[in-house]
Formats: structure tokens, C-alpha cells, sequence
């Protein structure tokens, strides 16, 4: 991009560094080409046996806690050991000892099968190891981000802007737009008068957020739910009259476009009216279901995320993109650069450019940021959008063929489900008591888990135990979910 | 570690899952051994290429917002091209846009030269796609982090025990601190009623984070410094006992230990007297010279860190990790877990055992966290701690060779040092007034920045425009700290 300076000529500093061994005292981490080279081809093999295992191995170690705990606590190594037993344990040690979630029947949490494309890329983005604070500090990096927004933006339907910001998940997204939203209330109310709302299903990191944010905990409002676990709308609409009639100031609603227990959606236009008469902050958290919004059968979301003032949506959940990459829309900048955008000397900007003025600590907590887009870029790029979303299309399918068996199966009993989850229960009749049945499905869940074979997580509804099952995964096909209700029958029946 | 059960040997599925080609309708995105052998190759020239390039090109590329942004800029792909197309454009679009940190002659902020077993370990963590939720997600990657918990605390000196939490960087780390600090005053005073105390060189990170979590701007204290750029204690002490008589509730002192600015470190046992008598929270911003202290020139901040409420200490500066790794220590684990362990069902735990029932996030905002100890733990068994410390010491003696030959040369004006920061300026004679030599220093920073073949950051100290250069880099020798001050008395002897 331009000629090389004269410095660069007179002096190659390639030559010199490659010299790795110490130069005077100190001693030089760098490799040479042979050692990067060879070193990085066993890496290359334990990546490998990551991904190949991470398919064949049992999903979960039998490993108790204290036999890890043993093998792994040791005082901090004053001396180093060779690079190479380092890479070798992380195969034979640690490996053994990992949740393998990208395993086809994995169904538990929003946990997705990570695309070695964007594996590959954060690879890369560490070797690059650039701190994305602002775009004088990482150009390319900056505007790759930049692009990102952009596109998630599009996938889903939000402003057209790509305004917002890359975080480490879900829970720092969600924790951004309420910190905006809560901001933005301060001038007519201290924190101890304002309530945010969201229902009794909401994602626990915006009730975290909330507290945090020094909202009481009494003024963290969990709206009642309906039978399909959605927000009840007329209940919103009356507490936040009647907070506002004694006094208290209505913040934000958070509303769910994929709550984490049954992927329920809350009823987003109806919340978005209620909003919008209100004058309230809109947040919506679609950390794991937004991107169903570009599929067909979900695409009326888009309605409701374009009326939205903030969503959430994480590229590391449903767009297949490695921990972490998390994502934060915006409807309005300027909001978050006035809370965020403190001034320093030491970080003082003197570029003019609008483009190369733009910095994103002025738009977030974080100020060294890890390139957490280029995953996202490159997974876009290889795959298309398109491949993307069908694969989207599929794992709700799977859902689908899944309750259509429970249908079909008189002891299994259907307890909700929306996009990729589904919540179930094994209930051989009606003489069981409630108790029994929750015992019994406990007991079948932690023998799944157990052998390994395939992996679901717990979680209560109305008080009732049940299985729950999240289809985020590319690998997943129908003989999983045929796997994995045998199984569920199979030590039921034995039960 | 155990027999593999029936199923596995039953049916291979990892015969089934490496036909990577569509299997029914959906894309599959996983790679044939082949495939990712090849592909990893070319991942593996394109690291080798981030590393060597970013030693050898010129530190900071010299397009500009426009032409990068036309450069990147395009609708959501929604056709996917061949993967190599992306990897390829990895090292000939991306990388010469890129801000080459680890560069010998990097001066600028608080960034590091990766390790590359740092590297490595990070492309592995992105392999295992480990989510540290709580030990029942990923029960060795959990315990690895407990242990580098633990090694950190030891390193630096703190409690012993390693409580704390890994974080994306000192940002994070210093917010979940003061969200501690201020939660615990919760109770005697709504936060519109609460005040923290910092110097005018604090961290911007720490401002910003008293802000979000609701303390009035204009409570948010900053005491002046000394000549050296230490909080005045005594100013410290008045303004407390000036607030306590005016109503607020003093909640929290800030006290840094290495300025981003000059690197200077509080008196932190004179504000450790202090705390303790008013019974105020104490954090120490060590972000960047916490590691110092494992050195026996900065060993007396030790004593000081055992008296901290909290610490921030990032691997990814003067650890050598690459971005993002930061780390909060903390004396009482049960604060931690009163603010952010919110119960909820779908996360509920029933584990028993005391180290298999432990949850990251009940210690901080993040719910998914990438597996980010992996690179320290790596690092710190391939290098071990001693060299580590080694490196640091000469980090520092590069600063104080720096020094002295500012202090040899009539035309350099020595404006303040500690740990690895000089900020100094060029002033040919006394006859420039401050405006001009302000902007003859703008000039030669600027001029370096823009030839690539060094990197300084400007800052202004007391009002006057400063350059400064930060040593955090195993590759910085003498011949690069003659070479910036070469071109210092060059460019400013030429302007």
C-alpha cells in the first residue's frame, strides 16, 4: 500500500528478532519459523482432536470435582517446561475434562457447534492481536467490526444502521441497553425510583443487570407469563400504571425473542405498542433467537425488532461462531456515547475524519476489546448468509419432528417449546404423583448425562422438573432426536 | 478415563459427521481431517505471517478512514465463497490495515507482544468452545481457571486464596469492582447519595464505571496529584471528611498502581491507612503494573495488595497473553456472589459438592465466558513465572535507559516516569513558547507514527502536549529505545 521508508532498508529487524534466543539477559518468547511451524502443526492436531473427539468422546467427563481439582492445582510454576508438553497436555489432559458441545447430541443450554471457519479466524484474530479501543488503533479491524454490525443488523431487521457494539455475550449486551436505558431516565428519577420490566421467564442476566444497576430488586418487575410462557401484556400495562401512580418511574420493558427455558417469544408488537404509548425503553433480548427472524416461518419478528430501541443477538449461539461474540444494536448512538464517551488525555482523539474519529470506548464498557468480529466476517463470508439460515431453518425442524414423536409417544408428556427447544417430561400414567414423575425424569436425565451419550439440561416450569432439549447445532440430525427420546423410554421404562 | 459405554461402540458417529457434504437438505459446516489439515496449514502461514509481518511492515498502516471503509464495505454476503478465498484474504486485505502492537518498536499505550504459545493456546480455546458458565459446563477448563486465579494472586502478592474472576481486560475487571463497592453501600445510602475517590490520573475505565452504576458525575472525586503524579493523600482525606459532613456516603477509593498517563503508583500504603480508618473500600487499578510487583524493585507494593479489597491485574499486558485476558482479585468471595448470583431456574445447580456446584456467574455479569485462562495457564507452564519477571525487569531498565539519555540530551525534557512509561518532549531552547513547542512535539509524533517505524502516544501532561512511549514487549532492546530518540532529535531538529 505505499513504499517501504528508508528505515526499512537500513535495517531489517527480522533478521534480528528472529535470533531467539536471549540477546543480553532477558529471555525471548519468539520462534523461528521451523519452531512456529512445527509447534504449530501439533496445535493444528490438537485442534483437530478437539473437533474429532468433540464428536466421539462422551459429551460430559465422568470426572468428579476433587479428581480435577488434584490433577490440575499445583503452586505457580516458577519454571517453565518445554512448549511442546504444554500443547500435549491440552490433548491429553484437559481434553478429557471439557463439556463437548459441538457434539451432534448435544441439547443442552444455547450452546452451538462452533464452524471451523470461525475457529480459524480466532486464531488468526489472536496472532493479529489487535485491541479494538478505537480505529486509529486497529484500522482494518475497526471497519471489520463496523461491516459486522452491519450485516447482523440486515440479517435481522433492526434500523438498517449497524449501530451498537460487539460484546462477550448475551448478558453484556443485555447489560449495555439497560445501562443506556437507565441513564437516560436519571434525569427525572434517582435509581432507587425507577423499575424496569420484563416476565418471570426473562434471561437472568438483565435481572442481574438491573440490581447491579442499582434498580431495587422489588422494582425489577416479573411480569406473569401465559400458558405458552409469553409476557401477559395486560398485566405490564396495569403494573406500569400503577408504578407510575405511586410514584415510580417505568425505565425499560425487556421483552424475550427466545426465552432460554421454552424459546417462547413474548408477544413483541403488542409489548412494542405498550412501549411506544408509554415512552419506555424497548430492549429486546434476542441473544439466541434472533437470527430465526431471517428465516420464513419467524419472520414477522422483524416487525417488532425494527420498533425496538436495543436487541441482542450473539453470533456465538445461533450463527455457529466460537465463545465469545456477542452483539448489541442500537437505535440511537448518541445515547451511548454520552454515557460511555468520558474523556481522557491519555485516549484523547485528534483525528478529524468522522470515520477515523470513531472509537468504541466510547460506546461500551470495555476498552482493550478483542477482535471478536473477524469469526463473524469470515464465518458470513465462507458460508453465505443463505447456508446460514437454512441450517437455521433445519435445527427448528428438528424441533418440530421432535415434538411430533412426543406427540405420538402416550408416556411422554409435551410441556412447551418455540423455535429450537422443546421441554418435556416421561409420565408412564397418571397414578405417579408429582413428585414421583419429577423424580423419575431427574433420574433419567442425569443417567443421559452420565453415560455421555447425549446431553440435556433440567429446568423447572410451573414447579414441574422437565427435560429440556436446544437444537443450535449444524450436526444434528433426525436419528439424534430419535437417539435421544429412545433413551429417554428406555430408562423411563426401566425406571 | 473410564470404559467408553455401549452406545459408542455400538455406532460410530464419527463416521457419519465427517461426510461433510450435505447430508438431507442443510449444510454441513464441519471439515474432512483432510480438508482441516489443509486449510489449518494455510491458517497456520497466516499466523506465522501476522507474527513475522508485524515485526518487519510499518507499525501503523497509512491508508486512511475512506479508503478502508471502500475497501471492506458491502452487503450481507449471501452467497458463501471458498474458504480459502477468506483465509487468503486474512494476510492480503486484513493484515496490512493492521496496527502492528507487538512490533519491537511499539511504544504506544498499554499493549503487549503475544507470547506465541499465547497465541497457540487461544486457537485451541476457540477449538474446545469451552462456555464457563459453572464447573458443570466445562469442569478442567473451569478448574484451569481457578488455578490461574490462584497463580496470579501469588504472583502479585494479594490474599492467597484467588478468588476472583477472569474478565475481557482492566475495564472490566475495575466495573466489577466498584459495582462490589457500591452494592455494599446500597444499604446505608441510595447511590445518588454515594461517592468514589480517585486522582486526576486515574483510569478513565474507573470514571466510567461510576457512572453506569449511578454516582452522580460531580461525586465521582478526583484528587489532584503531586509532582509526580500520586494522589495527594491528605486531599484524599479531606474531601471524605468533607462529603461524610455534607451527607454522602464515601464508598469506594480507587487507587492505581501504574498510571496508563506516566505510570506513576499512589502512595498506596498511606491510602490503605486511610481506608482502613474510614472503613472504605480499597480497589487497586493494577491493570498494567500490578506484575511489577513480582520484581524486587516494585516488591513493596506487595505489602499493599495484601490490604486491597480488590485488584485488577491484565495478563494481556504485561503477561504476554494476547487480548483479551484481564483479572479481578477479591478478598470476600460471598460480595461477588450476593450481586451477581441470581438464582434462576434454568441455571439451577444440583450439584453437591462444593468445588462441582461453583458458577462464574454468580461472580460476574457474564454468563457465557470464553475459556480464556487457557493462555495464561499455557504461558505461565511453558515460560514459567521467573522469566516472565525477568522480562519485566528489563522492560523497566529499557524505561530507565530511556531516562537517561532524555536527561543527557540538552534538546529532551524529561516530563515524568514509572514501571516502563517515560513521557518526555523535544525543546530545542528555552526561547519556543509552550505553544510551539507543543506543536513542534505534535509534529515529530506524528511524523513517526506516519513513517512506521516506531510508535508513540501523545498525552498531555498538565496542559503540555507530551510524547510517551510504554515498554510492555519481550522484543524492545537498547538499539530501539536509540533508534526512537534518534528520530526524535532528527524529525524535531529538521522542523
Amino acid at each position: 500500500m505505499r513504499l517501504y521508508p528508508a528505515w526499512r532498508r537500513s535495517r531489517s529487524r527480522w533478521t534480528r528478532s528472529c535470533q531467539c534466543v536471549s540477546r543480553g539477559a532477558a529471555p525471548s518468547f519468539d520462534l523461528s519459523h521451523e519452531e512456529f511451524q512445527r509447534m504449530g502443526q501439533r496445535v493444528l492436531d490438537s485442534m483437530w482432536e478437539a473437533v474429532r473427539r468433540g464428536q466421539e468422546d462422551p459429551i460430559l467427563p465422568s470426572a468428579r470435582g476433587h479428581e480435577i481439582r488434584e490433577l490440575l492445582d499445583a503452586p505457580l510454576p516458577r519454571e517453565g517446561i518445554a512448549v511442546d508438553e504444554v500443547i500435549e497436555s491440552w490433548v491429553d489432559t484437559l481434553l478429557p475434562l471439557c463439556r463437548h458441545n459441538g457434539h451432534p447430541r448435544f441439547f443442552g443450554y444455547v450452546v452451538t457447534s462452533p464452524d471451523p471457519v470461525g475457529i480459524f479466524a480466532d486464531a488468526m484474530a489472536s496472532a493479529m492481536n489487535q485491541g479494538l479501543t478505537a480505529w486509529r488503533s486497529a484500522p482494518g479491524a475497526t471497519e471489520v467490526e463496523r461491516v459486522v454490525l452491519r450485516w447482523l443488523d440486515e440479517l435481522v431487521g433492526f434500523s438498517g444502521e449497524g449501530s451498537g457494539i460487539l460484546t462477550s455475550g448475551g448478558s453484556s449486551a443485555n447489560f449495555h441497553a439497560l445501562a443506556l436505558a437507565v441513564r437516560k431516565a436519571d434525569v427525572s428519577a434517582p435509581r432507587h425510583r425507577q423499575a424496569i420490566y420484563m416476565s418471570t421467564e426473562a434471561h437472568v442476566s438483565m435481572k442481574k443487570a438491573g440490581r447491579v444497576l442499582g434498580v431495587p430488586d422489588e422494582q425489577i418487575r416479573l411480569v406473569p407469563v401465559d400458558a405458552s410462557r409469553r409476557m401477559r401484556t395486560e398485566l405490564l400495562l396495569a403494573w406500569l400504571h400503577q408504578d407510575r401512580e405511586a410514584g415510580l418511574v417505568p425505565v425499560a420493558v425487556c421483552a424475550s425473542a427466545g426465552g432460554a427455558n421454552t424459546g417462547a417469544i413474548d408477544p413483541l408488537e403488542q409489548i412494542a405498542d405498550v412501549c411506544e404509548a408509554q415512552d419506555v425503553w424497548l430492549h429486546i433480548d434476542g441473544a439466541y433467537g434472533a437470527p430465526a427472524a431471517a428465516t420464513t416461518k419467524y419472520a414477522l419478528m422483524r416487525d417488532s425488532f425494527a420498533r425496538a430501541d436495543s436487541l441482542s443477538l450473539d453470533p456465538h449461539k445461533w450463527l455457529f461462531a466460537p465463545v465469545d461474540v456477542g452483539c448489541l444494536l442500537l437505535r440511537d448512538e448518541t445515547l451511548s456515547r454520552a454515557l460511555f464517551g468520558w474523556e481522557s488525555e491519555y485516549t484523547a482523539i485528534t483525528q478529524t475524519d468522522p470515520i477515523e474519529r470513531f472509537a468504541f470506548f466510547d460506546h461500551g464498557l470495555e476498552m482493550t476489546r478483542r477482535f471478536r468480529g473477524l469469526k463473524v466476517w469470515s464465518i458470513l463470508k465462507a458460508r453465505g448468509a443463505d447456508a446460514i439460515v437454512e441450517t437455521i431453518r433445519r435445527d427448528i425442524e428438528l424441533r418440530e419432528a421432535l415434538d411430533d414423536r412426543i406427540a405420538r409417544e402416550p408416556s411422554l408428556e409435551h410441556l412447551g417449546s418455540e423455535l429450537s427447544i422443546s421441554c418435556f417430561r416421561f409420565r408412564p400414567s397418571s397414578d405417579e404423583t408429582e413428585g414421583e414423575v419429577d423424580e423419575l425424569n431427574r433420574h433419567i436425565l442425569e443417567t443421559i448425562v452420565q453415560e455421555g451419550s447425549a446431553y440435556m439440561s433440567p429446568t423447572y416450569l410451573e414447579g414441574r422438573y422437565a427435560l429440556r432439549a436446544c437444537i443450535v447445532n449444524f450436526r444434528t440430525t433426525i436419528e439424534d432426536i430419535d437417539f435421544l427420546l429412545d433413551e429417554v423410554l428406555r430408562i423411563g421404562g426401566a425406571g
